[in-house]
């Protein structure tokens, strides 16, 4: 909702934060979605902070924008690292990249991201020394199983869930996640989607994220990049849970 | 100063920070100074953070007294890491040991050190794998190397140093720093220890560091973990900045 968005900067607005492809949804924005974003940064003179980690992990079907190529006006600072794409987690390695044509961000951003760069946290030399050849020597085979099998995951994921009463799925474009929304008034005994997913853990072992987590009620959060045998016994567990829980509209429980 | 310790103590105090062996004097406290500390620590009902990272590299002139061993009710918490012993600064692994015989830490405490250990930025995987064989299978011979290199070098910087006019270095019992008093009624040119390292660095390219950064007024920090040539270099550029610099307290420069 760009309207929305312009209506709350004022003054104390640092950045836009743009996470694309989005964690927890999955989802890719489109490149005029991105240049009407760009619009609204540009006559409100905001720089954006551009998170796209999961930017090489879209579906061959969808195309990743990155959103720096899209402006030649607006200070972007664009976050990658390793963990996603590389399938990496705890090897604690990221980068920042600055795209200011205009040198908009000047000293004062520069230094303070160079310092922020020294902090005594960086990252492990062991990890630096290899940065090198994992972006040079990754074959691309790699990069490509990778994404095949994360498109194969979400499919799998997406029918699995579909077929589930009182559940509605999203279909993800990119990243390794897939939103999935409750419909609530079919599960009376749960107030939200913790006590959903908190009972989901206890009854079934299938642990997902409450999207409340991401100020999104009413969903929860699947990571599907694990095995398919996983994803299966998973859904299979989830469609019980439902199955046990589920109540008609008119407040009937079904037997 | 215990007196001056104890005085400063009030509710707002959280902890006593002990370093020891310290960086940046080199020196290690006594088994008695340690336990008036603990004395105070128990009289007020404050609780210690020990950084005890230096802990193993004492030279063996000295005892060092792991302070946790010296008390049953003092709660302390003693932290150390990889970095020194093992000579790793980039691999960013360390601890935290709990000694808490009473509980006095209760659940806040040790769960906030559990969040701690859990934030995003914690260890690269690959250090915390390896970490079990460093603890186990480094050969003892490799810390004797390592303490007795540090040892003379300290000796060879102590006995360097102490045969420049207008210096005066003070003789580290472990760790690997050595300070150095300046005596700035000789050295008129220089405002304070950082103009004196900041000239040190522009003439002569040794880089020390000033000991204000630590609070500590006319005095510079020298790292000793380098190699001898490189020490013996570093003092001989060291005595002729000072010969250059020097003053006659009645004010006339030598020349």
């Amino acid at each position: 909702d760009l309207k929305q968005l312009e209506s709350l900067i004022d003054e104390k607005t640092a950045c836009l934060i743009v996470n694309n492809p989005s964690n927890p949804c999955g989802s890719v924005f489109s490149k005029s979605h991105l240049q009407d974003i760009l619009a609204v940064a540009a006559r409100q003179c905001v720089p954006i902070v551009a998170d796209e980690i999961y930017g090489d992990m879209v579906f061959s079907d969808t195309k990743f924008e990155p959103i720096a190529t899209l402006s030649r006006n607006v200070p972007i600072l664009c976050c990658g690292g390793l963990t996603k794409r590389w399938l990496v987690p705890g090897w604690r390695l990221g980068w920042i990249l600055i795209h200011d044509r205009g040198d908009i961000f000047g000293n004062e951003i520069r230094n303070g991201l160079v310092k922020l760069s020294q902090r005594i946290m960086g990252p492990c030399t062991l990890v630096q020394g290899a940065l090198k050849s994992i972006l040079r020597r990754t074959p691309q085979e790699f990069y490509h199983n990778t994404l095949s099998f994360l498109k194969s995951s979400a499919d799998l994921c997406y029918v699995a869930l579909s077929a589930i009463p009182g559940l509605r799925p999203v279909r993800p474009s990119g990243a390794m996640y897939l939103m999935v929304e409750i419909e609530m008034e079919h599960f009376p005994e749960f107030e939200n989607d913790v006590e959903f997913t908190e009972r989901l853990f206890v009854e079934q072992s299938v642990h997902c994220l409450p999207a409340m987590c991401f100020e999104y009620p009413n969903f929860f959060r699947v990571v599907i990049a694990v095995p398919k045998v996983t994803i299966l016994e998973a859904c299979s567990r989830i469609q019980e849970f439902c199955e046990q829980h589920y109540h008609h509209a008119e407040g009937i429980q079904e037997d």
